[in-house]
């Protein structure tokens, strides 16, 4: 059944792969599955046709045949439930590399996504200047924590899994912070990542999507 | 094997539930699963023995035989893999069910708990009072769409779920802002998770455990 998922027609960060269609894509490299793009208009977004399958409006989907899904770790977690690849099969090794997944959503993102939103939201406010330290600080906490856990080894919980996926993914919209280079092994992990194939093609493919060229097409 | 779980010696909400050993408490009785409970003081939750199990120096964790997990969401994700009860059968309304664990977690849950930390870690600093509006009209857009979403139904994707269960106690944290009370179906939504037996069962448990009586003889 051919697999299709949704991104935006054109990702704010211009192709820098901040976007979480990137997630998907990401897995569905790291699997060897095909699929195709839909792109979605910021105005498209907040329309019955999109809100009726992403209740909140935002991007990525996954079609494949009569499944519709939404939220880009549910999505991960069923393509690493369906091929092997991202997902130990020791029913116990399973579990922790699915509570890695958790870990990157709930713990690690929360205040990461609140310093871009204090950035680009709130960046006109009296408070701003004075505030975002205070938000760093809770994410050198957890970085902290993250990185003593990490210590020598390549990956979170034994080999490379959905869980890995997701953190580097979440980490990732650090680098201009500066933050994870306080933590070499994080920022090396995050680098070990990036070098693995699948995620070299999936960065390619949502980069082509958002070149000039193509935009200029659209 | 017995599945024992820790939580707050004391937690800060006093017993109102709001705590996220509440999830696994009341995933466990809607399964009709036995649990030990080994309360953990917030000394303890930042040593080594317990960020052995928990690297960020929360609670819930999670011990059954061998398998050591945490992540209120992968332990709920975990229990309603191994019992029937908070899953549907059919694969395609299971990973939609699932995606709703991933949306309470990733998309309702940050704004809400961002509103608790603006009221509880910024609440001196001068732009508190100013901020707090704009934190809530991002929970106020995130709740618009749920309620759009849920509509007159029961629940948020066929029967009850685990995406359910996390859902409501996520909204739960909302009663004292008023919030919730602006979306009447959810309002309503929250309190039919609340009248299932398994989940007065688990408040009753939960509530106990931080009585007066019992904090006075720890």
């Amino acid at each position: 059944m051919t697999i299709t998922i949704t991104a935006f027609e054109k990702s704010p960060d211009g192709g820098k792969g901040l976007a979480r269609d990137m997630r998907v894509r990401w897995a569905l490299e790291e699997v060897n599955q095909p699929y195709q793009v839909r792109p979605v208009s910021f105005q498209a977004m907040k329309k019955p046709a999109h809100l009726g399958i992403q209740p909140f409006g935002q991007i990525p989907t996954y079609e494949e045949g009569d499944l519709v899904l939404f939220e880009s770790g549910a999505i991960v977690l069923h393509i690493a439930g369906c091929h092997p690849g991202l997902l130990p099969t020791d029913a116990n090794a399973r579990a922790r590399a699915i509570a890695w997944m958790f870990a990157a959503l709930g713990t690690i993102e929360p205040p990461i996504f609140e310093l871009a939103t204090a950035k680009f939201l709130e960046v006109e406010k009296p408070w701003s200047k004075e505030r975002l330290p205070l938000i760093q600080d809770r994410i050198r906490n957890r970085l902290k924590q993250l990185s003593a856990w990490l210590g020598g080894t390549d990956w979170l919980d034994g080999p490379f899994s959905a869980g890995d996926l997701m953190m580097v993914h979440v980490l990732q919209r650090l680098k201009p912070s500066g933050l994870l280079d306080e933590f070499r092994n994080l920022a090396d992990y995050v680098a070990r990542g990036e070098a693995r194939p699948a995620y070299k093609r999936a960065f390619a493919a949502q980069l082509a999507a958002n070149s000039p060229a193509r935009n200029a097409r659209a």
